[in-house]
């Protein structure tokens, strides 16, 4: 068992629902074991910079329903820098840190495991970021509240699209994967989802999008239809694939990107929990000597997963849902 | 006292929440006065078109949460052509509508003026748009529903913000005035509003926005920034406004165009409740013999207001709002 | 005018979504006129026992959409002994406190009366109460709130009660109005609704209220069937008229006390407008040397309304809709 | 593969949000296979009493996002009766129905199982209910969503309790489980949660709930403190053991019993996907052949699981999160 003393954590990254309630858990599970727990600001900047301050169980009352982060995030060059990794860990030396947790996604843990080829003590990673595009665990913590606040909008814009029986594509996030997409999708009800995993889309390559839309128009006369796009899967985005739909189709269809509102929000439960969860489960794993490891959950269990592998982008969107979506769906 | 045996209605222009309830209680009104009740499908087209059904008790059964609008809308291009009003009124009589009801914004009242040359029965409007930019009613139905959407945006991208301390700017819907944008930014705690009301801006008169973005960096060093922009009050719209902003401060600003979310959604209370007074209180005021009126509510009260003068642009922002914003909004 | 150097803010009572709002208005209005600006905690308590904080710009950053109050609330019994209000008088005297705004409801401004006899200073009171009770002003700060709470509570036990065909009462606050129930039941769709201002109801005198339930059986068959309570209406609230009414007519009715929760939540954008509007109105009319007012709002302008008389009950809830239900609602 | 050309849907018991998506699943599913499907009204009352409708896709059309059940639901003490499995399987037959898709909780399984004694068809269960408490899936439809509601109102119940500094208790759903509990619980940073699975509480007991209050009251002075109570864990709920508390510590304690709006909303997402997943493999397994089965979800997969064992009672609550909020929880 780890004799640890003070441990530090982060967020890094884009910010992502639920961070807050993993830093809390960290904190409240470090505290029950005398462990000092100090937050560095502004991720990785504040490491390099040490602008930090300890927490205590007050800092992080009531903050388990709030978006963002208390610790803010940032991306950080500084650290992709040569010498970046020798200086964070030398600052991690001066002030005494014995663990460091990264609460981000995938890239954050790029920037820690350069951090350990430096640093003795012991690194562990949080999967936070609302695009799910991390492997070794089956859920990143925001990635539940993104696709309700994206349905939110999918919802509100049916109810206008049913009302002038009108074509609208929704842009939503996921950088290159498609698991919210598809997910909100499916929730929404959408006709069509486009995403990244489904191949590449072009302006040459339109005839798979345009066919179930007239056969839907054959079918069930003017109506509502809803296309779900995820971002980075077609160039120009949802705006140039409407308008070069219009074009082809002759009606006319409308984008709306969704943009930044899918970071932020109140988490959702189980974004709380997921947190809680990996957060209680990280400090613990510090505590058994765990490093360079990645808290997860697969399968309701907690489990740890090699830092270094998180990216490999072994994890796969739902193909049940794909399968039945292509089938079915564009009804 | 009109003897009224069948009226009509309609829902016309951009829809709104709040437009269900109105349909709801204009039913249950002329109900309980033995009033048959049709609704046109589609606007004005279901009335050139006699697309329509009879409206009954149940058809408005748990409507009044509902977005969007049981009888559709649409634009009406067919009711701009020179034989389009009469051939509007002259489906009116071939259904014996002695009234008809249309609710929307101040296009669909002016279209039901040119209908009136053509018609002997009764023409009453009820204001239903997000846009506020009606004459002759305190609020209009939707508005409210409109200005809760777009704060919930805004309360989102603040989470971002802060986590990021950046600036934001987000683009709210409006037509030509600043009632959402001013309502929202107020209620979002918005550093800066930005309405056509506030006169022009244009890429050579950026000035009096820096500037106080300028002066807060200095007070409160690196912070999140929201600036609230209204639509077409910028040539390009938010996209342009921020591209412009991080040229000439240095510092990265991001444009959230919120769009056509902004009309749908289950309606607020507020919107629930002016739908259904003026649902009611079109109907009694054609039992009075009204006509060429809007039903309309001012302090509180329920009023008519001259259809053709809906249009005027008499009513204004709330001017204590606006002075308190540019005195002090900007911490 | 007023030369205001340092003045005190607290909020009293039950807590209302919007006070923070309130709070933020206050500051920073005052901050831009160079007053400094004290909070009590607690309400009366705070001030009776010197517990206060300085209040700065950055303490009020972000606290625009949450609900409950920063300063804390609670009720003060020590305030209502015989030399509480001296007591409170001596303590604003001894911190040099020039004026003081209170928040809260009329019990709260009973309170701020009784210190004026012993007080040199200028005392202001802004309507803070979900129940909106308070003449003066057409709405309190927290009422819109508390609509959109309970109607979303309503909305979901809809969903129930149409899936089972059932009768459910809701039981709403608002001490002895029926504001709430007005609102949330008129906007919830309602079959009945029932409050204090329709007269007394007793266990003898049910037939009121079952003649419609028949009424509504026979027109539509098995449906549901939703009553709307306002507390303090039926002697055992809306548990025992449940029972009495299963009792009469031999169908299972249901009650669902809401509770708390209408207390609490992010301010719906109405309230954080009209909480903006009267902190920043309280401060300027205080620079005016306004003192025993109310800060209030009627037909949409800010105004001030003699403190003494903010519980005479001149208010009435509306007319027309209250009509309206009883003429037609039950549908 | 089975030849299967008429099939029935009913929805059973509690409804719960994700019902609507599932029934919309199954037609769209079947729809595509060229199968009809008939569904009964009032659960498996419509089946007895041949109350039933063909269902075609226009009908499921903006159905996904809505709570309740369009199909409606009901207890059914007629089915209970000696005759009843018999004359619903009668009944089955006349309407050549070759399979039923039952979707409810365990009491609907048990039902089902009853039928199948004298029905030569395929039936087969949807687990549909809020209190997760059905063995062979890992979530059933309409859990995620109660978890929300109840979390929004823990959330709001907060922020009074904050500004109060009081001790609520919050009483939530969940039949004899603590899954809703305890999830809501965790998610709402409760201070305690009580579950029937922690073993008999009683007012002799209640020194384990008192030692962590006067604990917190220690250490952090006045300030809220939330206990989340399921149904069913005290004699007399939520509101007799608030008074035992109140009594035993000299502290007012207050209750809320969030009762039936836990039933009702629009689906979240997690809901909704669910429910899709289930029905579109319960008409797949149909397909293949499976009776007597439940269609699940577990690890993320759809699986088969026998129906007379759905209510052995081997699914647990998370222990990682029991054993973390008994270590920790109470700050």
């Amino acid at each position: 068992m780890s004799n640890l003393k003070r441990i530090a954590v982060l967020t890094s990254g884009g910010d992502a629902p639920g961070m807050n309630a993993c830093i809390r858990a960290i904190l409240l599970t470090a505290a029950a074991c005398n462990i000092e727990v100090i937050g560095f600001k502004h991720g990785f900047n504040g490491l390099l910079e040490q602008e930090y301050q300890t927490l205590h169980p007050q800092h992080v009352d009531n903050i388990i329903q709030r978006g963002g982060t208390i610790l803010k995030s940032a991306r950080c060059p500084a650290l992709e820098q040569a010498d970046g990794p020798a200086r964070a860990a030398a600052s991690l030396k001066e002030l005494n840190i014995d663990a460091l947790i990264v609460i981000g996604g995938d890239g954050s843990f790029r920037g820690t495991m350069a951090i350990s080829k430096h640093y003795d003590g012991q690194l562990i990673g949080v999967p936070g970021t609302i695009d799910n595009d991390v492997d070794g665990t089956d859920h990143t913590i925001g990635f539940a509240t993104a696709i309700d606040t994206a349905l939110d909008a999918i919802d509100k814009i049916r109810d206008t699209a049913d009302a002038f029986e009108r074509i609208f594509l929704v842009e939503l996030m996921g950088r290159h994967s498609g698991y919210i997409s598809l997910a909100a999708g499916i929730a929404g009800g959408a006709e069509q989802i486009i995403c990244p995993e489904f191949g590449p889309l072009s302006p040459d390559n339109l005839r798979a999008i345009i066919k179930p839309i007239q056969h839907a128009q054959l079918l069930k006369g003017k109506s509502s239809y809803l296309i779900v796009v995820a971002e980075h899967s077609y160039p120009g985005g949802a705006t140039a694939l409407a308008e070069a739909l219009t074009k082809a189709i002759g009606i006319e269809c409308r984008a709306c990107i969704l943009g930044h509102i899918q970071r932020g929000g109140s988490p959702v439960g189980a974004d709380r929990i997921l947190a809680t969860k990996l957060g209680a489960y990280a400090v613990e794993q510090l505590l058994q000597g765990a490093t360079l490891m990645m808290a997860g959950e697969v399968n309701g269990e907690t489990c740890l997963y090699p830092l270094e592998k998180t990216g490999d982008g072994t994890k796969q969107i739902d193909p049940f849902l794909v399968r039945w979506q292509q089938q079915i769906g564009s009804y």
